[in-house]
């Protein structure tokens, strides 16, 4: 028997993604699946990718949730608090949304408006001391996607003093899928195929996560929707604080032991394809030979490392469970 | 220790995703893995997306494969069958090309050219028998792409004699990776992308590996090339023998026990992208109602149960394992 | 002054395109151009890349028409009739919607519900005799997208008496922009990139109007929704009447003095992204040498010889003026 | 009889785009296109979309060109200089290739290699002065495509002395007709579709162009590659000057009179798709609320206003003709 699992929140992206990773995971075993409008139907009516896992999704309530000793909450941004709150302590809680990620409420106001639930655990396991920190904890908020490209790229640099934390300017384009399931538009594929479509220029709410985790003091991030479902390339430009800084050695000695960060050889760059499916993150870095800048580019799947396949790494470290148990490190390509 | 196994032209699209589904098989080692070209390179650099796994591509020659029981061939077509004629007879060896599918040589030589090079096992286990056949067998020749998805839609149809066999018309779309990695020029992204792109019309070489194998008498196939990296859409349609066929059902009785064919919920209809990375067919069929045609679509992952997929589900029976290890049913997607 | 023209449901794909027409057309004014939800909007705040057009959309009222001489109704289906009542009779109407094409009510009724509005002259100029019948008319019905494509396909062919009418076999793909621009979850970007989707498999709507205009008695047709903006590509198989029969030769001879139907060199097959902007249809067509079967395929730009394009060539025909004024009979590629 | 038009590298996609602008042009005729190894072969054996126009690819020597008026070069870097010498001085031309932008020897013999041929006219009319210097030349040297993009949105800043020259950090990316047509495996379309991939990445040879066109001192520039055929978008970002700069209005006064350069209302972000097949440049700019940088993003289509159709533009002027003559002001989209 193994741990009882429930996802809230089934019916989306990472809802999905989470489905996938927990339904070829050798210790979990899925309970419950819930959904709102959706619920009522087969999870492979909402995710045709999962025919043959016969599940109905449940109405988001507590009552589905009651056999799970680890759930995962894959809600729209302020909507799983409320839901936490009337879980009981012992069960594991492992959120995909942004409620508890900021440890500043002012910020979280300013970027999502309402009150802030509070922080939880921050669940970046390859931050230091975070792996200990989220073994813990039974209340762990998992990072963002965009957060978790830009800020494995820039922490190190910035914790090992060589890069200035009051200049960094990130680029960052995205696959579709991380714009969610709800039926908009600007998000038709007749939109998005053939484009690339910045939004939210100069406000986006990962800012204040991203300054949170990484240590910057003053960011620039511009984020582009890319023609492709799934992916994110953070492009991050920071500037060294002295005369022959390394920044490739400083990223390959922080993930040395990282089993799912790979600073790639020399020469060679990240690019999305590669991490697929995967909960791979793709690093390399450089020296601007105009500029003297120093650029980081980072690669992962918005719905792997982005979401749902962090999401199971932290709840792995939650319960004792090798960290990499179940998530691939492999990508789907091409 | 598990089973020692080889990939051999391992650095085109089918050979990595062997080395994938390799990686990932709870009874496989990868020991071997060989190229021509690329030979002495790092699988890493070929393959961007198994970074992690170290191992350096070996020349193609039979010296790489001493150590081997089990020996994937993914070369091009006509190339496999002298280095198969170099290894011993217990190795087990699974060739992915199109060597030795047509029991007619006049077939082969048709559409391929040169001189056949005589038959093996067919690597398609969901046809009757066919288990059992090449679980006996040292040498098995998996299925071609577009043959899979054709022969899985029809074959039931025809046996049951529901449909006729003289009357079949297929169009059937690939994404590009179907089309192998070589470089030319209407395989360009510039070229692919925004696409559909018609080829081999009136002649394609898997026209007489679908008939010998679905009983087919007379059939009409034209491949089109679509603007997606992976799958395959086969749409299938044919005349019934009588009133009152109802394909749907006779195509859920064949499949009743097969672990990688589903027959959709009727009204729900197969799209490739449910089957990205997975070794799984989607089938769904119905009557036309204005000519009274049986139509039959099918859905794969042409580098999943179209090719890499296939091959291991065959190895698996060839080695006695479960037909089902370490090969994934649920797609990646979106 | 030129002639002046409005646009009846210019918020959509085929309004889009019709305003890029028109303000590209030497003899048009473009005077208004009306939507419902988004009347009060600029132009370019509904179609960016029309920016530099300024002009405001009006609500969708008789009275928004007063002024033109020639009026465009991109309505969705049963839409248009009432409008068109409306109109004085000596206003040009084009309707780029079903309502006015099918001459049978009862196919009306079957495929699209409710009363048939009853037929106006069919707007294929390429068919025998059409050109002059537009010429003629004041109100004239545009071909469906799919319908084009088959149609210019076909119809030389059963006219010729070289193919049966009785067995005529299509799978055609299109572009998702020939799904309409409504906001539905299936038409997400994250769903329809790296996908193909068959739908209405076994009852599609063109169904009865392909029969009608192309003489063909029976017909299967599966269309698949593939990942691009524009494009359809149609892949026609029927029998040949005799032996040696030559399609090529017919359609070549059929198309002769057509400006925007183009049978390609032999060898070279259509494909849809060399069509892309234009009003062009490229067709080639070959006998299969395995089954014996007719095979035709055609390439179009939904949105151009599908849709506006169409809409805007018998324009000009209802108007006296050189068919080919104002259209492209070059794709935009790559 | 209008101006004799001849185009040189006609088989690349900037030449097709040439021959397709050419062929729409009221005043050209075109009386050549050149090539190398296809020369011999009809235009719409190498360009599908242009079926219909009658013409055979000559080899690419002086004779080809001698009834010409105006040529344009679209070359691969390094192979237009040679041929530009040895042709009458009152032959305009236009090359679309990099040899003859650079002012800097030095840089060009840093970033290109070999000898610089010495610099032609500048062919961006937008910049202060430029239209007069165009139209006074024969020679004239179209800007690069990503530097179009990035000095339209960067140059006026820098002139009004509102942002900072020495800190300018930009990141483009590019569709995959930017790569150019020659078959290299990354540019497959299986590798392409669904990826972003940075290149390049802290050396690209449009550095200096852009520091010499726009003012910059220091430039940070991150070329990604896109999945998409066509179009370019760059994210600039630089430093005010001081405070309550207005980016925006600064571009709009800069701009207010160009037919090709629009600066989007407020709120609405240039994209991609809307510039397809067009002249056009979208622009937009900001102020970041957390790092106080200037965001300028500009969109074009790498082939229209990034090649040829700047280089249409140029020759407009140089011919004295209106510059917007055959240039499409609006993008086909979606």
């Amino acid at each position: 028997m193994g741990i009882r699992v429930a996802v809230v929140g089934a019916s989306g992206y990472a809802g999905g993604e989470l489905l996938r990773l927990i339904a070829g995971h050798p210790e979990f075993d899925l309970v419950a699946a819930t959904a709102h409008r959706q619920a009522g139907q087969p999870v492979a009516a909402v995710h045709p990718q999962l025919v043959g896992l016969d599940l109905v999704l449940a109405p988001t309530e507590p009552a589905a949730l009651a056999d799970a000793d680890l759930v995962f909450l894959a809600l729209p941004h302020g909507e799983s608090a409320a839901l936490a709150a009337s879980l009981p302590e012992n069960v594991r809680l492992v959120d995909l949304g942004a409620d508890h990620r900021l440890t500043d409420a002012a910020a979280w106001t300013r970027y999502y408006g309402g009150t802030h639930a509070g922080p939880w655990t921050y669940g970046l396991p390859e931050l230091p001391g975070q792996r200990a920190a989220i073994a813990d904890s039974t209340r762990v908020a998992a990072t963002g996607c965009y957060a978790v490209a830009t800020i494995l790229a820039l922490a190190p640099l910035l914790a090992a003093g060589v890069a200035a934390p009051d200049d960094v300017v990130v680029v960052a384009a995205s696959g579709t899928s991380g714009a969610g399931r709800a039926a908009k538009p600007h998000l038709l594929g007749s939109e998005v195929m053939g484009d690339l479509s910045p939004y939210k220029v100069g406000a986006h709410q990962h800012v204040p996560e991203i300054k949170q985790a990484s240590g910057a003091r003053s960011l620039s991030f511009t984020p582009v929707l890319a023609p492709m479902p799934r992916g994110i390339l953070s492009t991050v430009t920071t500037v060294p604080t002295g005369p022959g800084v390394d920044p490739r050695a400083v990223l390959a000695e922080a993930y040395a032991e990282a089993a799912f960060v790979h600073v790639l050889p020399e020469g060679a760059w990240p690019h999305t394809a590669a991490t697929l499916g995967s909960n791979s993150c793709h690093l390399q870095a450089t020296v601007d030979v105009d500029s003297g800048r120093l650029i980081v580019v980072s690669a992962i799947d918005n719905l792997g490392k982005g979401a749902a396949g962090q999401a199971v790494q932290c709840a792995n470290l939650m319960l004792g469970l090798p960290e990499a148990t179940g998530l691939p490190v492999y990508g789907v390509a091409p």
